[in-house]
């Protein structure tokens, strides 16, 4: 049998308070429509009292129906010492129209004496009333509990009593907000207990990630009887965040006899991840519990190894159980079975004595001793054992190329132009472009002569460039490795490149790219073809 | 009384598994000098049998002597039905010529069976006999028992076996390890303790974050008893990575009962991880917990009232032990204090309310906007203070300057060259120089110019060039960063160029680079006169 669990998201609200996160309106109806669709129970969206641009995202989102999760409008308890009628903030709560809201209020004495300035009696008060208002206008109330733990430390007594209020007033669900976001699991667990035994009405919990252990309060906090968890999807938040749902998810529901989400949608825990870091503008964290790009990253050769005998040796479970995927990285400590199983995909029949494998592995070393380096740059290297294979053509030669820098430029500071001369089969073609830099340059030259033969590559762009200086001693003369990320819409390949010249560098990860594409759509057709 | 923890970190040997991850041996070095200073117990450094590029290291090392950590060279147990004797890689462990070593092996039965292929009591004596071999040559030896909690779930009797034979070995200390990271804070925390009570040997702890818990794990466990934690000290490693210690060391030490590293190092927490972050060349994540640029940045409007009134209402701990500081988002004193000392280190006269300080801060907010950072890089900002202040004076003007990328070049694949004009108090000085790359030809062309006004630039090289990519969306029109280090064989300095053109970027810092040397050999003079 297993337990339900309600799954609160509050990317749009809690999360919003993290540095560098702004979402337009449209923005939230996109993460609103990608929660709904996974099946989290709750969506907080907005906090209309304080942020008056809330209320257009709620009015706009009536147009669209929700299958399987409820909106949720935040907003504060009544200020002191006024009716919840004269609460301007409450009646913009009211105005957004959800069926449920979420109500925080205080649970820390020393907050209500020393932060709001209300007298302990009060701030019971102003629970109660503004709970019992909600209940009064037909809303699902869940109480949000602010500083729970700190304030159940401190006086427990009182923080019991603010949940009490809250239950008087009517409310549906009490979560314990671990606001601060030092606490330890056992505390987490312990007090969470207390709680449980003490209320029947169901609890939930809500964590951030100040001691680097939010996910963990969260499970502890669920072990101890909590049915409701508060978080982030991807974990974001004031501060160090927020406790990261799409981790919690994967953790109750994989290994735990709980059920978060519906079973069908697990598998779009890591595409969910990828959306909503794209919409939100960050990068998510390669290195994100299962559903970062390295979660299954592996590049031991012994841990790669393992898991091409047994996947269970060295990952906790299944990447395409939550729709990531194994990656196997190439590296100087990578040993033989990884360029192997790259051999093997690429043409399945060599065995590991062919002496091809050799004569591929000795050209991986040598060119790691020149800083080349595989991981993350899977396309190089799987052009690098084509070549060896005979299993490539070039499809262009680079007759001469010229580029130039200069200030002061006509329009600007500085300047950059760049021209080259390819060929494609004895034909030949020149072109020119301007660029930022010598390298945005040479790329758009480069590509408009290849356009001319092959049109496909008006499809192509880079959506990554990295630049590694090389044992830094040798100053502006030191080795560079150019990594280069390019997508043609449908697939993202990576290539590098390896130079003193940062422009030859480029270059070389470049035309890889370059080259990978064209293979690729010829593979195609071939098969398109057959 | 507070309880000893020892402090194992991992960066340059599980670390060094992370994706993106590379270190050159310079890099090695720098890294252990840092964890050197912030006292950890342990440094392991390498795996010389897997990786021979360690062995440099191991003997470059030697040169350098370590005030608080210890060296480790880690290795795997004997190879099965082979004499440690014969064993190369116990060899190369051995050459390492460390006084402790950290060997791992087996525990997880399945592991025994159909990984490594041999049997359990097989591995057994590969554990003892690898063992006693270093206890015999004088070592400390720490064992790490690899999948430890996966073993003793799936058969708990022999996984106490294997560690009893590192204990007939002669083991200092047994390590538990969690490799697939997947564990709960509870489990761990029972099983450890059942560990602890059986052994009288040290415990300790090494987990991985693939459950988003390694921190929790690893505390859970020191709760238990465990009186060693391994982890990489800002949480890289494979996969999701490494218990991150700089958190575990800010939990344990300043919440709990538990000494890890000296007291007056915990101000140094924030700082060494900026430090090991730019020489491995990742971004510190913004929101990693105590040392994070928002570990301490506060954006609600009502969170910021109520650190204004006390720091603890939404702050864990305050933000100067751990030599972080506070960042209130949407405020106009955020960073006020800290350009206020440095100002008052340049004109000792000025007060908080002189509105040049005003005009600094919004020098400086603009800049950050642009892509700037000034943290590593203090002379830049230095300049920046001192033409707000007016205390600078141009020593060199930049009339105009060409560079050349070609291919093919006269002896070489690609070649580069640059011409410059610069002038000094209305004198002309033109010269031009070949390079490796754009930016190394206009380096050496600046450079041979200056030096006809200005021969102390002579004794001024560059030992350090870091290149990163912002915003890597923009592939190769992406702003970049530039850091370049540079020293006159007394001091080292640090200036920084932002533009989406790499030549520009470079050029700006050099120009930085030049100018705060010029200006230190002024003021020197002025000073050596009165």
């Amino acid at each position: 049998m297993t337990k339900k669990i309600y799954v609160f998201d509050s990317t749009l609200r809690d999360g919003a308070q993290a540095e560098g996160i702004s979402f337009s309106v449209k923005d939230k109806i996109k993460i609103v429509k990608a929660l709904d669709q996974l099946g989290v129970d709750y969506i907080e969206a907005g906090n209309p009292g304080s942020n008056p641009k809330d209320l257009e995202f709620f009015e706009k989102i009536k147009d669209t129906s929700l299958q399987n999760s409820k909106l949720i409008a935040f907003g504060s308890t009544r200020r002191r010492d006024i009716s919840v009628e004269e609460d301007k903030n409450i009646q913009s709560l009211l105005q957004a129209g959800t069926s449920a809201v979420a109500i925080f209020g205080k649970s820390w004495d020393f907050h209500v004496t020393n932060i709001i300035n209300t007298t302990l009696k009060e701030n019971l008060n102003m629970i109660r009333d503004t709970v019992a208002f909600f209940k009064n206008q037909g809303k699902e109330v869940i109480f949000d509990a602010e500083h729970f733990f700190d304030g159940y430390k401190a006086n427990s007594a009182y923080a019991l009593k603010a949940l009490q209020a809250a239950v008087d007033g009517g409310a549906d669900c009490l979560v314990l907000c671990e606001t601060n976001g030092g606490m330890f699991p056992q505390e987490v667990y312990d007090i969470t207990q207390k709680v449980v035994e003490s209320f029947s009405v169901p609890i939930g919990i809500h964590t951030h990630n100040d001691g680097g252990m939010a996910v963990a309060n969260s499970i502890m906090a669920i072990e101890a009887g909590a049915v409701h968890v508060q978080g982030t999807y991807i974990g974001f938040g004031e501060r160090s965040g927020n406790a990261n749902l799409s981790t919690i998810i994967a953790n109750l529901q994989l290994k735990k006899r709980y059920s978060c989400i519906l079973e069908e949608q697990m598998v779009n825990l890591t595409p969910t991840a990828r959306y909503i870091a794209e919409v939100a503008n960050i990068n998510l964290d390669d290195k994100e519990p299962y559903v970062g790009r390295s979660a299954f990253a592996h590049k031991a050769g012994m841990h790669i190894d393992g898991v091409n005998k047994a996947s269970h040796s060295f990952e906790h479970v299944h990447p395409s159980s939550v729709g990531n995927e194994r990656r196997l990285l190439m590296s100087e400590v990578a040993g033989r079975s990884t360029i192997l199983s790259k051999i093997q995909s690429i043409s399945p029949n060599i065995t590991k004595e062919d002496p091809v494998v050799q004569k591929i592995m000795d050209r991986v070393k040598e060119l790691e001793h020149r800083g080349y380096q595989f991981e993350g740059a899977e396309s190089t290297f799987e052009l690098i054992v084509r070549k060896q294979l005979g299993k490539y053509k070039p499809f262009f030669e680079i007759e001469y190329f010229k580029t130039i820098g200069e200030h002061p430029a006509k329009n600007s500071e500085f300047g950059s132009s760049a021209m080259i001369k390819i060929s494609v089969d004895g034909k030949e073609e020149i072109s020119a472009a301007e660029g930022d830099g010598p390298v945005n340059a040479l790329d758009k030259a480069l590509r408009r002569a290849l356009e001319v033969f092959y049109p496909e590559l008006k499809e192509v762009y880079l959506t990554d460039y990295k630049v590694r200086v090389l044992d830094t001693k040798g100053a502006t003369a030191a080795k560079v490795r150019v990594l280069i990320e390019s997508t043609d819409g449908q697939d993202i390949w990576t290539t590098v490149g390896v130079s003193a010249d940062i422009i030859e560098a480029s270059l070389i990860a470049l035309v890889d790219s370059i080259e990978y594409k064209l293979l690729k759509n010829i593979e195609k057709k071939i098969q398109d073809y057959l």
